[in-house]
């Protein structure tokens, strides 16, 4: 052993964490001027809430009793104060709830990577899109699990089948995850019918349905559909401790990203279940971050969503007008409700990840191929362009590029 | 399912989880007024520097630049000028190393849980001191290690008979982990040759050393022996790419728990694998936090540390006095040449976990019992005390009532 390596990494096997990494690898070097990048899905830092997070550290560390509170260890479970607010945004959503239903996670990913740990035994069965969040697919892929596919749009397969492959795997069916609202990557959104589907599936199956709402609010038209944890809960007469569904929140997309504020909301076993992870993973979320974003979400949340969507609506109609402009026939494309993405589906002979390196290396443009996105390797030919970065300038010219490439 | 539960919690079976959970749960309701608590080994708010820290908050939230850097999503390694300084500082502790053998965690309570992610398989071992750190239990114990016993400070067995012990187990010795300096709860420190022994026998295992070293820079008198990564270092010619111990720092004692900031340190095939895990797990600590440490480290960590020496001598001083003065024959402790702890063996009879409930309901005063720091459940008649909070007055009356506890 030398160099020192552990003789026997879990983590080395597992091939999505892998795949996922290389990608943002790849995206990492792409701050080089003239290029135009449609890579991550990361907020536009004009929208950060500056000014007022500068104010609120300045408040916080000024009075020596939230100074003594901000700097200090803290209890798992997150800062009450955060805790109540979210509370009562989950009930704005539909969803009633009291502080012990919440739990804050250093962001959403570590919700789910807490949820993957909590339930996931190797061996046993996930159920996600295809394709899905990749992020999700790393937290989860360090339980070794094995995947297997809902398609909510065209309609899921028979609860039974579910059951069965699951059990040819040698377990069970441990959870369904699913991103309800301008999904990252298609950008797609489930209708209450089929989110009522997605319950009445998860129900015949007695496994949970985590509910990842990174982008929900970033709505631009159309009518909100209500959470799924919403339904669920309104199904067991508001009882939200009788609701199978695990909701996964944050602020990354609506406030700011920097301070790693998410949160979990769901029956109070499970809660209390996943502080008891979170206290063995990292003991607790900064103080100082959550008592920041507790000021930030009381003072500033419904403006900065506003700020939001009235920046990215403009930039996600120029690249669907961009798209319709210079992609070549045979090129499909969705068109979000909201959120921060479009997904491409080009003819099946185009490879997005061959296409990438010339896209970037010929064409200055940049995007994520589609294939990172799905568990089992498939969706060669679909690419994701993030639309929340570039200026609608920028999307025009960086739109015109890729038919260029396409067309090449 | 109905309130839902997970039909097979991977996490609620590791019971050394529950039972530290359970101690936090009692020390928690310990801040009624009057009470003396010798619980929690966390830093006296005193020393935070708050008005350094808001001055980094104000500077970086004033310049567009870094504003927009601090508060987005960063990269999983960490924030590279922060890396640099660790890297240096690592130098001065006789480990010449670059920021590619640094990763960032969130304190180094992250970096013992991705450091048992990494390493252990169920039915594994993990070598561990009787007591140890129990957070250090909490992190392993959610991958389901078997745990062996090192006792450095009286000589380890032979390696045959832990290989032998782990096989039993069915699995194989993953790692060792030790807190060489004023070790959380013994209060003790490895002498020179003890580290060397550490390494002879993890050299004879193939396996790598964990050094937790929270407490190092917390030292009041006496030599300070050199840290054990340092002398595996200087063994394989300065190259710490061939190194087998894997370091772990934090900013927790010395500046400030409430960033959430740690490191580890270690040969870069490791650091590229636990950057890996921290991608999946929350994909970055928080850039305006590593920031702002950065600040901090660069402008206050010498004066800090002496600070803090200066603050908790005094304290350790007090309590070693007050012990001597008020406990019974056959009560023996530590004297610590520096850190947080002094630990209490009590004559046979004595059961720390009973008198925590009397002490706290009748004398007004609490303390950890030690018994929640063997992952075997030893450890009965041992208790934990802190003297980083109290004042040296209320060191002297907290160990007198003990002293009238013991007595009663």
């Amino acid at each position: 052993m030398d160099p020192l390596m552990p003789t026997e990494p879990r983590y080395a096997r597992r091939a999505d964490g892998m795949k996922a990494s290389e990608i943002r690898e790849l995206l990492k070097v792409l701050n080089r001027p003239g290029i135009i990048s449609f890579g991550g899905g990361i907020p536009d830092p004009v929208l950060f809430p500056a000014d007022e997070a500068k104010e609120a550290y300045r408040a916080i560390l000024t009075d020596p009793v939230q100074m003594a509170c901000g700097l200090q260890y803290s209890v798992s479970e997150g800062f009450e104060p955060l805790r109540e607010w979210i509370a009562q945004h989950m009930g704005l959503l539909g969803v009633p709830c009291k502080p012990d239903n919440i739990v804050i996670t250093s962001g959403s990913q570590q919700a789910l990577e807490f949820l993957g740990k909590l339930f996931l035994t190797e061996g046993d069965t996930a159920i996600v899109e295809a394709p899905t969040y990749l992020g999700a697919l790393q937290a989860f892929s360090a339980y070794e699990p094995h995947y297997d596919t809902i398609t909510p749009k065209h309609g899921n397969r028979t609860p039974q089948s579910y059951v069965e492959a699951a059990a040819k795997q040698g377990g069970s069916v441990k959870f369904l995850y699913v991103v309800p609202d301008f999904a990252n990557p298609s950008g797609e959104t489930l209708t209450r019918a089929q989110r009522e589907g997605l319950l009445d599936l998860a129900g015949e199956l007695d496994a949970p349905i985590f509910e990842d709402t990174a982008y929900s609010a970033l709505r631009f038209e159309g009518e909100t559909v209500p959470c799924i944890q919403a339904i669920d809960v309104a199904r067991h007469g508001g009882d939200i401790n009788r609701s199978r569904v695990i909701y996964c929140g944050t602020f990354s997309k609506t406030l700011t990203p920097g301070l790693r504020i998410g949160w979990v909301c769901a029956a109070e076993p499970i809660v209390r279940r996943v502080v008891l992870i979170k206290q063995a993973s990292d003991l607790n979320t900064s103080n100082i971050n959550q008592m920041v974003m507790h000021r930030l979400a009381e003072r500033t949340y419904t403006t900065q969503v506003e700020k939001a969507r009235a920046l990215y609506r403009p930039r996600r109609d120029a690249m669907h007008e961009a798209l319709l402009k210079h992609m070549p026939a045979g090129v499909t494309w969705t068109k979000p409700e909201g959120g921060l993405f479009i997904w491409l589906t080009l003819p099946p002979h185009f490879n997005g990840s061959k296409l990438l390196k010339r896209a970037v290396e010929e064409f200055n443009v940049a995007f994520v191929p589609g294939s990172a996105f799905f568990a089992g390797g498939a969706g060669a030919n679909t690419i994701r362009l993030s639309y929340s970065l570039p200026t609608e300038a920028q999307i025009a010219d960086g739109v015109a590029r890729l038919g260029k490439l396409l067309a090449s």
